[in-house]
């Protein structure tokens, strides 16, 4: 299996709310190049991280697309003249199998591929990285062994190693419901209740974790995910009938309660 | 404003999952006499709880009663002649306006009364009382400020004076959206998912703190809340609406992004 070169340097493009989240964590190891098509006033904050024109920083022997999903496309086509053979390119979207389509069809077959899908965000990681997952779909090239010793040993994250399909899949569940509920929840309830319980206090907290997210992730989960869709609607047809027939529990753990009177 | 009397005893109606709970925290005050039509195998634990007819629990100066929301009639009923003047009654139920109504029309007026739900249950509480909140809602013989105390100074709770309908206004949106999603949540997410997020996992654990409760209290809370209907119908409508128009959440954190390309 091919194995990816120790990286000198590593591109970065795109420069959002996820970009910077990873350049705080890589800059410390290794020099990278971002570019971003935004201007921003942000200056470097660590000496290892600089900003470059796209090209230099398509030459880069790792490089990480921290765009949006619905990006991809033409950004890919303006990267296939500049990314170099043996190249690891790889996305880091909160879908999967868009993105591999996109860069499998769009990049030379000498670049190698990863889909990633880091699951968590600026908010879950306040406390840091360590014990947080990550989704790995080796694309072309096979699996990149070192880079996911680095993810395991150095940031201590879980690797999954998973393919576009199964990821979709699963996260059209867990990220498109708690996305779901947390958008609407936020609409629906305002943030001055007194009387909360335990359960509602641990969904209001969920649902600050996901609502700082940028708009390109929740629409990536809610339009871009092929199985979002059913999920949705099953959860809301549940949700639904639930007001009009209240069920008896799963999990049933009371003893027999007064029920007799 | 008239005070309640250093309680001697005190009458439990009703020996299921919050009945027992109470029974744990307050038989090592002081002595409970246990009253539940339903037969339990369950001895008595403590030295100063034991099981006693109808008749000895109501005629004890603070009767609580631990029902469903939909038993309250009929208990009232029975319990009217039994109970003395200037005894205190309190219910627990996750609704006060319904047992509110019940207790004022059914118990003689020399009975003082006082609607109370605790925002916790047996899940919340595994690690202890202190920190929860209870809701006291005065409906007859004024605020008993002494029982307040008791709850304040030693199960370290927090007190909030509300009436029925602020109370169940407020409660339509914790408790009615927090059984919605979770019992939703809990017929569509398998528990086999391995890429979970730290939002998604908060919200799984708010789903099994109150799945456990009994079938009682999800019907009180769905149904005998005269404003859950609206809360919930909001909630599903920004729901659905959200798949079909994914907005920009209403705390907008993120900094500009790449979506210039």
């Amino acid at each position: 299996m091919p194995q990816p070169p120790q990286f000198s340097r590593i591109g970065l493009i795109g420069f959002g709310a996820f970009g910077r989240l990873i350049a705080r964590h890589l800059s410390p190891l290794l020099p990278i190049c971002v570019y971003d098509p935004v201007q921003t006033d942000e200056r470097p904050r660590h000496p290892s991280l600089r900003f470059g024109s796209l090209a230099e920083t398509a030459a880069c022997p790792l490089v990480i697309l921290a765009v949006p999903v619905g990006a991809m496309e033409p950004l890919c086509h303006t990267l296939a003249p500049l990314v170099r053979p043996g190249t690891w390119v790889l996305d880091v979207g909160s879908v999967k199998m868009a993105p591999a389509d996109v860069m499998q069809r769009v990049l030379p077959p000498e670049v190698n591929l990863l889909g990633t899908h880091p699951l968590f965000g600026p908010e879950s990681t306040r406390q840091g990285l360590a014990g947080q997952k990550i989704a790995l779909c080796p694309l072309r090239g096979g699996r990149p062994l070192r880079l996911a010793a680095v993810l395991r040993h150095i940031f201590r994250l879980e690797v999954i190693w998973t393919t576009p399909e199964a990821h979709d899949r699963e996260l059209a569940t867990v990220q498109g419901l708690t996305h779901l509920i947390a958008q609407a929840l936020n609409q629906v309830a305002p943030e001055t209740l007194r009387m909360t319980t335990a359960s509602f206090e641990l969904m209001q907290q969920a649902s600050r974790m996901v609502t700082g997210d940028a708009p390109g992730v929740l629409e990536a989960i809610l339009r871009d995910n092929p199985f979002a869709a059913d999920i949705r609607d099953s959860f809301l047809e549940r949700a639904a009938d639930l007001g009009r027939h209240p069920v008896t529990p799963r999990t049933q753990q009371s003893p027999p309660n007064a029920a007799g009177f």
